[in-house]
């Protein structure tokens, strides 16, 4: 039986360029469909029509709502195959109307070589066991079925709506059905911790307006850790910049993007 | 007389979402124009076609090598007009080839509000006659002319071809003619500073793959301060993440560019 992950992401051709895409519920964060979830869904197509085997950067701009449990379209139009580098444009459609477009570069990591300095560590939090699982909080989120997410202690509360105070969230998260991790997860993990700015206030609903992730790193397997912090709150709109690290202690993503906070209805 | 960068990114309508523009030589590292200079030019074009004012974010891929001193063509295609959010989708072409792809969401700074939450503060620095002034260093760097820049004493060394071991960048900036700065200028000053990890080794050349910009505020006029870090430089691979502050003490950008470091030929 393949993993959800592997199931819900699936792509199949329809020629041309074009693909369809069944859009699971089973990533829902309330009855929308996790903005990661979809990024990766789209780099599933993207991923089959160019020649290289690695995203390194994606940037995903979403247009409008995506309704799940019902079918999408994907449309690649490939813009570079070059020796080192590949380029996409990708739009995801549903009847007929455009709700997702996205770019996209790829290389191969394991091609890769030259200078190494790095001079950031992953976050310090205690074990898996000694973080607080993530319910989903206030919302019935689908994805924590999908999911087994481990929130570090000091920044739990603001899943729960007991914000503590500062704009940053983080812990442990890996599928719940034993998949490894592997670069296209990536895209769902960068979006699938709680918005950092639900640990300031109890605020509504905060969409996404621009997702870019950088893959940096093919994850070990086990768990991975995750943080996010907002350093800008500013009349609503807001970055949420994040890092993942694999088990073995090595960056394998960069995320950041650009939200805004909704008023509460 | 115009100030140089809106001569040098203005742009005439060809019709259908096409514009034409003139490359200048004025912005060029050695013989490339600068990538933040050609987002600015497809940023005018885009300005031009959506109905909100302001850019909040925007990401280029570049595709290939763009000649300056020759026209380019920018064909817009515009993917959603609401009410608070647009959005676009831009190629830059030379000779029909196309050589760059852009993806820009706007809305209107002005009618933002909400909630606001600013954890971080501009990086501390001398005042601009106790940095020292960037005349591009090694190379005869054209847009040396046409901005004013001085880096922080700490970071300069880079420049000059005397890394300081540690891959960061910053200092002030503004036009040489005396043009405010403004968000479309914003797009070229988050490029304009020299690599961060000329500060750790004598490479050569480190072209973007990409790059996203975060539009946050529009600067007041005088100075601008920026400062770049790289946390990651891993097998040629580095992002280097930059914000830009202005005279009054507010964030105006953030940016994060993938770039990768060529070996030395």
């Amino acid at each position: 039986m393949p993993f959800e992950f592997d199931r819900d992401t699936a792509v199949t051709p329809l020629g041309d360029g074009a693909w369809s895409a069944e859009i699971s519920t089973g990533w829902n964060i309330g009855t929308i469909p996790n903005g990661g979830y979809l990024t990766a869904v789209a780099l599933s197509a993207v991923g089959r029509e160019l020649p290289h085997p690695d995203p390194l950067t994606v940037t995903s701009h979403y247009l409008g709502r995506v309704n799940s449990g019902a079918p999408a379209t994907i449309e690649v139009e490939v813009l570079r195959r070059g020796r080192t580098l590949s380029t996409a444009c990708a739009r995801l459609l549903q009847d007929g109307r455009e709700r997702l477009r996205m770019l996209a570069t790829y290389g191969d990591l394991d091609a890769s070589e030259g200078p190494t300095f790095v001079t950031a560590a992953p976050p310090p939090m205690p074990p898996p066991d000694g973080c607080v699982r993530n319910e989903g909080g206030l919302a019935a989120l689908e994805l924590h079925h999908r999911v087994d997410a481990r929130l570090e202690p000091s920044v739990a509360g603001g899943a729960v709506g007991e914000p503590v105070g500062r704009p940053e969230t983080g812990g442990w998260i890996r599928f719940a059905d034993g998949r490894p991790p592997d670069l296209l997860s990536l895209a769902f993990f960068a979006d699938a911790f709680p918005p950092t700015v639900l640990n300031l206030d109890r605020f509504g609903w905060v969409p996404t307006i621009e997702l870019t992730i950088h893959f940096r790193a093919k994850p070990a397997p086990g768990w991975l850790r995750a943080w996010f912090i907002s350093r800008f709150l500013v009349e609503s709109h807001v970055e949420e910049d994040g890092e993942i690290w694999d088990s073995e202690g090595n960056l394998v993503a960069l995320s950041r993007q650009l939200a805004r906070i909704l008023p509460r209805s």
